[in-house]
């Protein structure tokens, strides 16, 4: 049969199966009912829908009476924006007062649980059962999945699989008494002859709270231990056991989890795993599937979704500067559906198919291929989602036969994450069962091959237009992408860099000044703090000799670099943006042995080196064409900057690489002549920086580095009145010390000096009544010990609200619980080392008063032989207490208990430090007043409050954490140079030349 | 007759002379001639007519061929632009190398003299004598005047005087031999049977250099003292004197002198005055011409012009916030002529008229009026002007009989002057004779009545389009008007607010904290420095007691106001500013009064203090917007300004209003609050301050005034750790101070201080070797002496190139001598007390250290009983010295004579401050390197290096003049604000609202 007649039969199919329907709407789209009309009113308003679907989100936190009413007043309280059904009820509820409030928040529960109903099958083992036995008298099979909180601990994993543990044995028990759905012939025991009663869908990350591609045997072996659990149970049973599948983040994982538990079970037929039609790498995924079965000689089951993450892994990926990795035109999906149907049905001897869509036009494909390809019906069957599509369900009852709904089952709280997914997928413009039923659509363009489609909507879409930027050559700013482990590369790159990076340890560095290398007597080693005795390199230390000689060497070099056009100047960092880029998993290495980053976080501070690179460049490309100014005629006003002259960079070793560059990057592409000095903790990443100018060809004398005792070195460079600034960033004292030594005028300085300081945090996260926990527990882990704390931008407080205090601190003392203390180089281990022995003192000494002060709340375990520090969580502290004011920089985190939001914010605010802070809420007020009133440089809303991005969140504080400069934000370079306006009369004569309208 | 019949009449003689032009064209645009391709080139190209008539300007003072070569390379170097007859010759001199572009100099020299001899009938008075009988002999009359550079000394004013006296007495010689021109009856001895042949026309501003409308009745006398001489020997000879009118500034000055010199000779006819008729005044001032005539029984003799400044008024008007007082539609200018013209006709018996005009409809209606109203033809004459038009003349002559031309001779030097306005007129696109000879436009159109074409081209014209900017409210921001001497209402309001002020002079004046006044016993006087006897005010002292009240006071408001939307604390600005105008005349007399001002001075110190209102209440709009930073989807990120504190604010005396104003409204706008120490000297104005916020109705607490003794409060609040940010201008040792004391963080403080500081200068303007003289001298007379030199911004070095040293020297004296020293309350004295005995003392010292080092070139008087310092120039100084190293800030300029361009940037550079300079110079390779290497905060080309306006010239320096702030500009609210950083991650579950693309 060749592809035209196909098509037609599947068209014809499709009314067919239209015709079964006949005009049935899905109770979804019934706008009688409360639930037709939320879907109604979403599809019209945007805002509404965004309102919503947020509510709902929030709603089973809403734990109180008092917290609904203030939501529902905060997310609906617009009335103009307000639906009549629900700006009606809010009337009544109006005129009877609090009473009215009680009685609105009653009937809005209610109609919300009956929402949530809808989509899930009980709430309790129980019920849940009960429901099934139901569905199966009307014909139905079933898959079940339980619903669950994210997993954030081992014990929330434990509890899950043993959640899927009860519900099989509870299913064991009861599946004799069910009678199998109806045959033509096979196993009268089983469903249609050959499927077990019993169907059950696992996800993956349910079972292991730090899933993560980085550590992917770690991952791996985690799952796949409580799964092969599972299974176990599930044969036990003769059922059915599908592996779903998640974000694409975890999909490699999942695969392999799938494969290790086939091979654990390799005779065993009816263990399936979930593929999604919208991902770019299925047809490469199903392929190596199907050779893996056919290798192994096994067989397997593939369920074929569509994919429901559609929003997420596109906002995910533009975000990390990654590939997309979905389909971004919905009929792509459509045919890759059909392509990969195709595909396993063509392979149906080793591979059993459960087709899962809405579609009609899908399923008429499958259909009819599989009429054409002979394929027996034990082969393959229909799935659909439990409460939605049930016209759909009916009609392919009819049709085909053989469907199974996907059942999923659990407490409201995990459920409502699902049905907001729901929600969304049918109110999205490009939903089928919205085009068919909400809108009725054409049937031939519903039932048109999507590869058609595309072609039409390829057409059809147009090109970005090209955007003329001011420095023409460079196309905007983006981020670098972040790194990716869901792909081979970086997972082998690291382990293989570190390996080169070893293999060079322990070398000399010299200076570098005026383009030479200096060699002096003096040196310091620098050791990896996972073990000191590893000798990273053997740095050379300027002394005053050598401070004059760069003095000398930049001031000389200042002039022709001053008058180099900023362009040229702008050229040369993206040139060594350029060498960054190629040196990218060599640099991340460096890191993690000379400071004992994370391979992530290493990695972060390269990309974030070489945004600082490119950006500057740009902002310097702006900046440096001169601005007109004013509009009188017969003049003309310029304004424009001009560089200081020397600048002296002090760098930190906490971001090596990130910072250095930064602080150099800008100094150096003002117009500024440069003495670098790196941390005495890092100077060989800081070496590192030089190589990457030095490529990028800087003339001599531009950038000189200068390492050397901050004993020495600091005063001598702060009180040079050859300098002109001075950027640092490190400790509150250092810093202080600094500003005040600078301001100085000495003999012979030319101007005064300015100071650009960032410096310490005391920040806070304040988790809210109705915070999302799921999101809040983990972004807290991360943002308190990620690098093991020692960011300044790092939480180091976290302020939680009476309500959810309880429950907050348990998870995540059960999430910290989960981690492992060791070296960064090994990517299982969540934290590594700290700087060094002055660090580990400094931090133990905090830990003691902490305990002091306040109740240890968990303490890990550390390793011996390198500057471990164990992960450190001590409540009951308050403003007063000196855990809540002075800066640790380590894995100790303070918790702290507050009655309400406003007490929050009281304490948030309480340090002298504003530098980072975060706000975990679902109170659109809360989330504004925080805007407002927390005061930190960088505030979090609902995210983690560490890896600001350059041009994204421009990154620095006030009050004692620094001098109100904001670091990759467009007011940055300001600081590093001076205004200048020249003004030209052009009147002559009386004549003034036409003006010039650029 | 009707009007209709009269334009038909008026049409039909403009066909009849157009016939007797006969198709020729005027010389000016023949195309075989130099000048005719230059014109024809020019009226293609703006930018070579641009570049050709800057060339003609500086062409006389291009004294040697290695300067001519350059400027032809610098204005033309550009062979693209080049026209053909320029290209050719350039290639052709390349070809020859020197010798070449010797001879290209000589081709263009000779083209040059020869365009220029065109227009001026001699460059000696011989020359020009033989010619003008030349004319008369082809039967043209003539009105002779002499060319003059700017008069800027008595010696310069009397030079003018003498050659007229001396023109006068060789054409008194030579009248005899004179054929007079036919006549038909009359007076045989005359022309036309009733003209003198003796008729001459005198700018009155080349009788006096200093004429300026703010010393009215000085101006006048200067000039009416020479006018008489001039006429004396005018009338012995039985000519004719005209008046010339020049720009609008001094039209009223023109007109009180020509009634002054009628009244002086009632009985005597022959002389006359010029009205404009592009001033939209002239209609008034010709009815008082006519009333004062019939009033006084004299008659009056009128010349009725169209008005050559038409750019310049323009320019000028714009520039200074004035109505444009020219008519802006050329048509208006022509309908206005005929309309003055019949009255003049009209009045025949009392006012003879000379039709000066090149526009055959003009003249037409000139003709019709006169033959309807019957005047006899001895009543009217036409004239037009020698080397123009020539067509037009000769067919005038044919068809009235009488024309007499307008004869300018004298030097190249300021020929080329008038050369330039009679080419810029030629190629106006509204140019008639443009029109007429060079388009070839059609009669009818030419010949219209310009009555109907303003008609026309009032509809054609469209409204501007209502721009719609950030802050809606709020019109975009235009500086305040300069104080507009031509007007009676400055003039008449400064007398009486001076006096008003005097009569509230000696009050107490109390502290203001925390919206109270507050009395001390420790007070202090500020007295009037013309006259120290005479105390302005008694101004309460606060003492340690008090500045901890209005800290506390202060800090107490900080949270509300910061709290205030930034759109409302700007309206306050806005309500200040309205007191401030309407208040504008008193704020300028307690200036006068209180610290010397000029009228002038005073009075645009008070417009900047309202622009600095106005314009920083709109930045404050602009940046208190929350902007959005970066583009990922899933999150938002705001930056946006949060304040600092309070914020101290230590005022000086020199721009008492405008520098207080603009420190204490930009911290208040950005929302810090703020204690204000105005300067010991200028107590009284800084309390007018506090009354404009009072009257805006600030809340207390938020501005609070506290006067106080340097010497105790400065420190008090440097050191307090509640000061979160000082803003200071003043001296180099008190910044420097304050920049170290703020420093040192002292216990409890909350954050690091910012010093917004601007301190010292020692600014110089270059005077280049092709510097137009004419505006060099009176321009750094101004920049150097205006308010006794005591201006951050003031000349304090004038460095002169050597090939023009001596005569910049010998001008700049000769004007200086001309100057008056004494209160400022009399605007006829150029300068007026310095600040107080301090000052006295330190300036005297610095002009015995200048006279020791150099050589004194002028000192002039000073009155006895004030702070009077005598103006003083001292030359041959060197960088090296005292006087070009340390600030006087006083009425002492230096004088450095240097080789060439080079060394006078490096000498222009080589202090440690960096604030304001200046160039004149007129070779564009020049102005373009200062614009790079003159490194000042602010540089100004060919104009004065004070009185930078907001927004325009946005004010401030580096080095040791200040921390690189702008004030009035696009960063300076920056310093008063620290930026913050909002970031929301607006991902859940999966869903990312819509992007907002505000």
């Amino acid at each position: 049969m060749n592809s035209v007649e196909l098509n037609e039969r599947i068209v014809s199919r499709g009314k067919e199966l239209f015709a079964a329907i006949a005009g049935e709407k899905p109770s979804l789209f019934n706008k009688n009912a409360w639930v037709g009309k939320v879907m109604d009113w979403s599809m019209k308003n945007e805002t509404f829908k965004v309102s919503m679907f947020r509510f709902v989100d929030v709603f089973p936190a809403l734990t109180s009476g008092k917290l609904l009413t203030e939501h529902i007043n905060e997310y609906f309280g617009d009335e103009k924006e307000m639906p009549q059904f629900l700006s009606t009820g809010a009337k009544v509820a109006g005129m009877l007062g609090s009473l009215g409030s009680t009685v609105l928040n009653k009937v809005l529960s209610s109609n919300i649980h009956e929402m949530a109903q809808q989509f899930i099958v009980g709430e309790k083992t129980g019920d849940a059962v009960k429901n099934l036995a139901h569905l199966r008298k009307d014909g139905f099979a079933f898959v079940v999945d339980v619903l669950g909180e994210a997993t954030l601990s081992e014990d929330e994993a434990d509890a899950y699989q043993n959640t899927y543990l009860e519900l099989l044995d509870h299913l064991q028990k009861v599946q004799g008494d069910w009678k199998p759905l109806p045959r033509k012939d096979g196993d009268p025991s089983l469903d249609w002859g050959h499927a077990p009663k019993i169907n059950v869908a696992i996800k993956p990350t349910a079972l292991y709270g730090l899933a993560n591609p980085q550590d992917f045997e770690g991952s791996v072996a985690a799952i796949l231990k409580r799964v092969l659990r599972i299974a176990e149970k599930v044969i036990e049973v003769n059922g059915f056991l599908c592996i779903d599948m998640e974000t694409y983040r975890h999909k490699e994982i999942i695969l392999e989890v799938y494969r290790r538990l086939k091979r654990a079970y390799p005779d065993y037929p009816q263990l399936g795993v979930v593929l999604q039609a919208y991902l770019k790498d299925t047809d490469r995924d199903l392929e190596e599937l199907l050779s893996f079965a056919r290798k192994e000689g096994m067989k397997i089951s593939i369920r074929l979704v569509k994919g429901a993450y559609w929003d997420f892994e596109t906002v995910r990926a533009k975000q990390n500067g990654w590939e997309v990795p979905v389909w971004t035109i919905k009929a792509e999906s459509d045919a890759a559906f059909e392509r990969q149907a195709r595909k396993i049905l063509v392979n149906q001897d080793i591979c059993h198919f459960a087709c899962a869509s809405h579609n009609i036009r899908s399923i008429s494909a499958v259909l009819e291929m599989a009429r054409e390809l002979g394929v027996p019906e034990d082969r393959y069957e229909f799935q659909v989602l439990y409460g939605m599509a049930e016209p759909v369900r009916k009609a392919l009852l009819k049709v085909a036969g053989r469907i199974r709904l996907y059942c999923p089952y659990g407490d409201m709280v995990p459920g409502m994450g699902y049905l907001v997914r729901r929600l969304l997928e049918n109110t999205a413009n490009e939903s089928f069962l919205r085009q068919s039923f909400a809108e009725e659509m054409q049937l031939e363009r519903l039932l048109e091959d999507p590869v058609i489609t595309v072609e039409r909507e390829k057409v059809g879409a147009r090109p970005a237009p090209a955007v003329a930027t001011a420095g023409a050559e460079l196309p905007p700013f983006e981020n670098e992408p972040m790194v990716d482990f869901t792909k081979d590369e970086p997972r082998e790159e690291f382990p293989r860099q570190i390996e080169l990076v070893r293999s060079r340890l322990g070398r000399s560095y010299p200076l570098f000044i005026n383009g030479n290398e200096r060699v002096t007597a003096d040196t310091l080693k620098s050791v990896n703090p996972a073990n000191p005795e590893e000798v990273v390199g053997v740095v050379c230390q300027a002394g005053p000799a050598e401070i004059a000689d760069a003095l000398a060497a930049a001031k000389a070099a200042f002039p022709a670099w001053r008058d180099t056009a900023p362009a040229t100047r702008a050229g040369y960092l993206v040139k060594a943006a350029a060498a960054a880029r190629r040196r990218i998993y060599e640099l991340s290495a460096w890191q993690v042995i000379e400071i004992g980053k994370q391979w992530d976080q290493a990695y972060a501070d390269v990309t974030e080196a070489i945004d600082f690179l490119e950006y500057y460049a740009r902002e310097m490309i702006r900046l440096g064409t001169p601005r007109k100014v004013g509009h009188a005629p017969g003049e003309l006003n310029h304004y424009f900057y001009e560089p200081r002259g020397v600048a002296a960079v002090i760098a930190p070793w906490n971001f090596p690489l990130a910072i250095s560059t930064g602080m150099v990057s800008a100094a150096l592409v003002a117009g500024n002549t440069v003495l670098f000095k790196p941390s005495g903790l890092t100077p060989v990443i800081g070496w590192n920086l030089v190589e990457l100018f030095r490529e990028a060809g800087l003339p001599d004398g531009v950038l000189n580095f200068t390492p050397g005792r901050g004993s020495v070195m600091g005063d001598l460079l702060v009180d040079s009145p050859e300098v002109s600034m001075i950027a640092f960033t490190g400790s509150l004292e250092t810093g202080l010390r600094i500003i005040e030594r600078a301001a100085k005028v000495y003999p012979g300085q030319e101007q005064v000096k300015r100071v650009v300081c960032e410096m310490g945090g005391k920040n806070a996260i304040i988790i809210d009544d109705d915070a999302d926990l799921d999101e809040a527990v983990p972004h807290v882990l991360y943002s308190a010990f990620g690098f093991q704390g020692q960011k300044c931008s790092a939480c180091s407080r976290v302020i939680v609200l009476d309500a959810v205090y309880d429950r907050f601190v348990e998870r995540l003392v059960a999430m910290a619980k989960t981690t492992k203390v060791g070296p960064a180089e090994d990517p299982g281990n969540y934290m590594g080392a700290v700087a060094d022995e002055n660090a580990v003192n400094h931090i133990r000494e905090y830990i003691e008063i902490g305990k002091r002060e306040g109740e240890l709340l968990y303490q890990g375990e550390a390793p011996t032989g390198g500057y471990f520090i164990p992960m450190t969580i001590i409540g009951g502290i308050r403003p007063e207490h000196q855990l809540a004011q002075h800066e640790v920089f380590g894995p100790v985190l303070a918790v702290m208990r507050v009655q309400d939001f406003d007490q929050a914010l009281e304490w948030a605010n309480a340090t002298r430090f504003a530098l980072t802070g975060g706000v975990f809420s679902r109170s659109p007020s809360h989330l504004e007043r925080a805007r407002r009133e927390f005061r930190v440089g960088n505030l979090y809303l609902n995210r983690n409050n560490t890896g600001a991005l350059v041009e994204r969140q421009p990154f620095g504080g006030a009050r004692m954490s620094g001098v109100g400069t904001k670091a990759g934000g467009p007011d940055y370079l300001l600081h590093f140079m001076d205004p200048r306006v020249v003004t030209e009369n052009t009147l002559r004569r009386g004549f003034a030349p036409p003006e010039d309208e650029a």
